[in-house]
């Protein structure tokens, strides 16, 4: 068994710099740090209903509640699932918003009652938020239609994850279709997908009882494909599944030899920003 | 608690109006009335699936059976729900028709077997009705298809209601659209909603154990909006759902205080017409 | 009761014919004749998706796995369900394929299986089929995506049936969507469909506990109807149902007098044919 959150090889739950940024996490709660936000604290934004959409419909499929950072370059969120197998990190800077006022300081969400509200709005409408500092409520505005969204204690949120910055050999930047297709292809006969890159392609496989399957996009159709070796890790579909939903555009792939995966892609104009971390399954042969 | 009937308060089920009213009905059914149909009653109607279909979708929200009074100008039909809460009555007078012959009389329908019958239909496609004095079964025709429909005894039907005439003080007519974007807006946090009107707006609002939600649509935005007070009702969103579901094009919304709110809209360039009036909940605080 | 494979009366499961003929299969079955396949055997093909989709939809409305015969001349599928009622004859000739090479043998698939593999491919994607004989797996290819298909026994999949040729006095073309609208319209009352046909019409009646339902098809409005008596014979609408959802184009219809009706339409620009038979309800009165 790997580390829980970034999948190296570890005797016990976390390996050794997992652990430390754990444990400095949990003094910082317990100081009423990051998590607490100050008197002075003020939030008010405008944005596209559909960026706004796009931003959590990224974390959605992972958790069913965040704790947004409410930063002066824009909203970052970062969540891990309940299995602490799949990790998500969005930004979303302030050239995304129409107009954006923060002052810092932390919400908790709600995520399928907040999705719910913005999906209200039609294609083209703006959303504004402005945060009530009295009531600890957020203020939705679309047209004529005022939602005021109780928040959660973010203390009550499961912890961030510390998504480590891992050396991964290959990387391929493909369509999210492809890696889409790969995913739906391997549901065919397994549970699990390989994923793995050589130095002509980026391949996707899948082992089942009887039947096999395996899609290969050639290196001459990615957006970029590099490896300094032969790598292949194999992932859980279910969480794959979860995570091609949201993806559009191009996707770069980080990949290494029973090794996390990192996907990352952007949206908004590159205004925002997803990765998603993945952890291995070890193959048992 | 007030007159099941028409909201108004009274000590017992319903008010003395409509205690009167009922009374008189239910003189008429002994008598074997209006229900009941005489030997020489003829019946038959051309109308395009179109039209017919609008006129079964704003009834068969609220009932699964009613009687069809077959008159001289055209169907009327009245019903109230089970639980005497939501009621509707709609007139689709001769000009809806490509032909019509009434000598009177009333019919007795299950809308389920009515609208799927119906629903055989192509946009576009004539639907021909004709009663069998004989058999007392209607015979639908559309194209090469014959349906010939076993009738209900209009006598076994949920007693029709007596839609009370009632001096609302407030009258908007707005979009369809708008106030089922208001229901649907209420839907996110609340079982119930208010609707209300003031001097500037049109408010719907809903308010939820942790949440709360108002649309607001500005007088000017709609066709017609006129109030002698400011008032407000609050509804039950399940009759709600329902009644917005088959309006289209504007919607006449006639509000008291703590009244019922009578929704009347056209349909079939106008000889169709369709009133839903639904009690109000009264709130307990 | 008639005969399980052709309608006809007798006081047998089968008749007389039906009965050698199934006796004649299982001798051949014993001397591991058709079923088996020979050690030289090779099959490779490039067909569109829509067209082996099209010929896969057509069998699998009535059974979950089927023999696949690889003749010189196309592929041959021939099946019945479960019950013995509803039976299939499919050919898809070479020129469906953009390449076909086939030295006889049979192999049995999983049509649930491979048709998820088939609905991988885009309209206008090829299939590349080919038989590894060492493996006795199928390996199927649509773009980058090669799935390796583990084949059943022949021998373990149901008999095939031997589709009787009868003589059948009526004989309507028509388009597959007012068939179609027949079996839909006897569905709203009815558990069963009566089809027949004389000198003016072909016709699908049904009667249900309270309403009837008849769908007349002029005989000016098929493409062809011929018939020398009038003919009507009843069907389950379960399997009329079924069978209607793959059909397209001009059907024929060929019906007798208490006896089964065939059905036959082309595909693929005439180079697949279906035939499905399905055995009449002997009616009770």
């Amino acid at each position: 068994m790997g580390c829980a959150h970034c999948g190296a090889p570890t005797p016990n739950r976390l390996c050794k710099d997992c652990d430390l940024a754990e444990r400095a996490e949990e003094r910082a709660r317990a100081d009423g740090g990051m998590a607490k936000t100050s008197a002075e604290e003020t939030f008010s934004a405008i944005v596209s209903a559909d960026t706004f959409e796009d931003a959590l419909d990224a974390i959605d499929c992972l958790v069913d509640e965040c704790k947004i950072h409410l930063t002066e370059g824009g909203l970052e969120i970062r969540a891990v699932d309940p299995a602490n197998v799949g990790m998500v990190d969005l930004e979303l800077a302030t050239p995304a918003f129409e107009s954006y006022h923060a002052s810092g300081g932390t919400i908790g969400v709600s995520l399928e009652r907040l999705t719910d509200v913005v999906g209200m709005a039609d294609s083209g409408d703006l959303v504004h938020l402005e945060l009530d500092e009295a009531t600890r409520k957020l203020a939705i505005r679309i047209g004529g239609l005022d939602y005021t969204l109780a928040l959660i204690d973010p203390d009550s949120i499961r912890q961030e994850p510390d998504i480590p910055d891992l050396d991964l050999p290959a990387t391929t930047r493909l369509p999210a279709g492809e890696l889409e297709r790969g995913v739906t292809a391997a549901d065919l006969c397994s549970d699990h997908i390989s994923l793995g890159a050589d130095d002509d392609a980026f391949l996707m496989t899948a082992e089942g009882d009887t039947d096999d399957v395996r899609v290969t996009v050639d290196a001459a159709d990615c957006t970029r494909h590099e490896t300094s070796e032969s790598v292949r890790s194999l992932f859980s579909l279910d969480y794959l599944d979860d995570m091609t939903g949201p993806m559009a555009g191009d996707v770069t792939v980080r990949l290494g030899n029973e090794f996390p995966v990192k996907l990352h892609w952007g949206f908004a104009e590159g205004a925002g920003e997803v990765t998603y971390m993945l952890a291995p399954r070890i193959q048992s042969d």
